[in-house]
């Protein structure tokens, strides 16, 4: 045993992914003290993908101020890689759920307005590569606000620019790309996607996601609408079909509307983590592969960080075990999507808040005895 | 990879040990379906040994009804082991603390007799060997009622037998042993006792145990000095000293009034079942041995069973691993003891009733998976 790849995500709640690296590696070399371990700090695209690839690259955080959904001005932040030419960003930081109060939340009415002034920050930075993760938002605005931001105009029969809100989308007449930010032209945007939904109909944006941003039944039908003559404009205009790819119906049509930028891809989160850290390069020279996760269960097939890691290890042959904060009953399907063994962390019953904190000095111990047993069975076979 | 030796205690409340290696084996069988196991279940001499020994040498449990504690029948058990030569007795099961309602609870007035009564219905059986476990007991005389079930007479100044319960020892002047049950010149008697503490004094029975049991501290006194008395008449009648060697104290002077009676050992109570199911012979041949306990911590050290299975295998030098049911903070110390590493079976938060109900599920769970890990890492040397 010479070298172990330890690529965890972060346990929610108690651990980042770094910090759940640096436990398993603190664990492994009690009995292990001369491998060498390799900590990549993973993530799915979702939360705490900016941390991971911060934590990963030496990178650092970017705090900037930026539009809210409705329009305030709200402290947001983006992660800049340790080489300084990727930006991560996470569209919830600027046009996240989460920044609206409960009681106001209205997709008619909310922008991506901030996700686009991140994106124009990055690029004031330098940076030529963008990674962009668009779960949680509060909008379904098509990207309209964002790609607001980025320069491009919306007109309505006024030849006037729209206002912010998915509402506002019903009134365009015509897209004008002119003014767009010209460095985009030189800029990789990755988009971190995980949902297949075209942007419009029963599987659309607005009936899908609608809902859970305070959308009522009449809404979402104004809200598709609306989105559908967004579709229609952009096609007539720009020539681009925005409509029926899969993904473009992701974050309220974001999917859809960062497909008039250049450079564009949609891509599983995980996927476009794992490139960017080139696990693969990695994993190749490893003879083990550690992953894990706060809590694997059956919905960590569906684009979670293990999987992902445990097909790399796969594709390139080797053993790959997860250690997880976790275990739901219904988690055996992991087996058959190449995780080999798994082990939670759970050493007695306890409250939740008592759990999370034991969650580093529970993983070191688990990491230990996993090393040990592996140490035995090597033995075995001297 | 070839035989395996599966040897663990129960999980109190959730699994007999027959079933905690039954799980086990499952979870192996998964990944080693070819290897052979040998499932001994095992226990400590405390509670559920009876059930562990019966399983492990498929023997049966016979029940009978006896004299409980303050005098009343009450139904009882004992094992016989499969080839019927060996009885296992649990003192607790005629004369436990738990068959005395708390408000009742008087060491002055409770009696072993019961265990008198269930060694004497193994003897007619016709064992040839009893091991008797002496936890948990309601007494404090000195073993008297016992022995009287078995036939030693103790008389008080007139010539009459003395009556149950602690107190009557001061009343001792004479001990007749003529009548003792003559089966118990070619019987073997084994005693399960885990404390050091001597008859009397400030570490004796009285002093130490008393309380639990109802004793309050001028009980204790008079208590003390009635087990001293026995003492004194024991020496001089029967040349026999109950009161010195370490273990006399247990079990309310259990431990010292056995020795009124031929070939009894007191001897650790792991150390009987290791011998009894002669563990060492089978771990001898084995690759691997797997034990567990329901709770794993620092008391796990004080002659619980996985340690005594650990010092076993590691005097044959076998790797020992153990699956348990929960893991206390402090366990680490079983390291020292020779644990080589443990895995805890929860998977998740919830409620006791649910862990315990999940239990076998988790236990099948976490053998796959460390059986997993084990055939992964011997293929690392292939």
């Amino acid at each position: 045993m010479k070298k172990i790849v330890i690529a965890p995500d972060s346990f929610k709640e108690s651990l980042t992914a770094l910090e759940v690296a640096n436990a398993i590696e603190t664990g492994f070399k009690r009995i292990f003290p001369h491998v060498e371990y390799i900590k990549l700090p993973m993530a799915d695209g979702g939360e705490g993908t900016v941390q991971s690839l911060i934590d990963a690259t030496q990178g650092k955080r970017i705090e900037c101020t930026v539009t809210a959904p409705l329009g305030e001005p709200i402290k947001s932040f983006f992660g800049l890689s340790g080489d300084g030419k990727t930006a991560i960003i996470e569209m919830a930081a600027a046009s996240g759920l989460h920044l609206v109060d409960p009681t106001l939340r209205n997709p008619c009415k909310t922008t991506s307005y901030g996700t686009g002034e991140l994106i124009k920050k990055a690029l004031d930075l330098g940076v030529s590569h963008i990674i962009l993760g668009i779960g949680g938002s509060a909008t379904n605005d098509g990207g309209v606000g964002m790609l607001q931001a980025l320069g491009i105009r919306f007109l309505d029969a006024h030849q006037q620019d729209i206002g912010f809100g998915g509402s506002q989308l019903s009134k365009i007449t015509h897209i004008d790309t002119t003014h767009l930010d010209p460095r985009l032209a030189q800029t990789q945007i990755e988009v971190a996607c995980d949902v297949n939904n075209p942007l419009c109909g029963e599987k659309g944006a607005s009936a899908i996601f609608g809902p859970q941003k305070g959308a009522t039944p009449d809404m979402i039908k104004s809200l598709d609408a609306a989105l559908a003559h967004f579709a229609t404009i952009a096609q007539h205009d720009c020539g681009i079909d925005i409509a029926t790819p899969a993904g473009t119906g992701a974050a309220g049509g974001m999917g859809g509307g960062l497909l008039l930028l250049p450079n564009v891809q949609l891509k599983a989160g995980v996927q476009i983590v794992i490139d960017n850290l080139r696990l693969a390069e990695y994993i190749k020279e490893a003879d083990l592969v550690i992953t894990g996760e706060g809590r694997m269960d059956a919905q960590s097939i569906l684009g979670k960080t293990p999987i992902g890691v445990a097909r790399t290890a796969n594709q390139l042959n080797k053993p790959i075990i997860a250690i997880v904060g976790c275990l739901h009953e219904d988690y055996e399907v992991v087996y058959q999507h190449g995780i080999h063994a798994v082990f939670p962390i759970i050493h007695q019953l306890g409250d939740l808040s008592d759990i999370l904190r034991q969650g580093e000095q529970n993983l070191i111990s688990t990491a230990q005895n996993v090393a040990k047993l592996i140490q035995l069975s090597m033995a075995k076979k001297h």
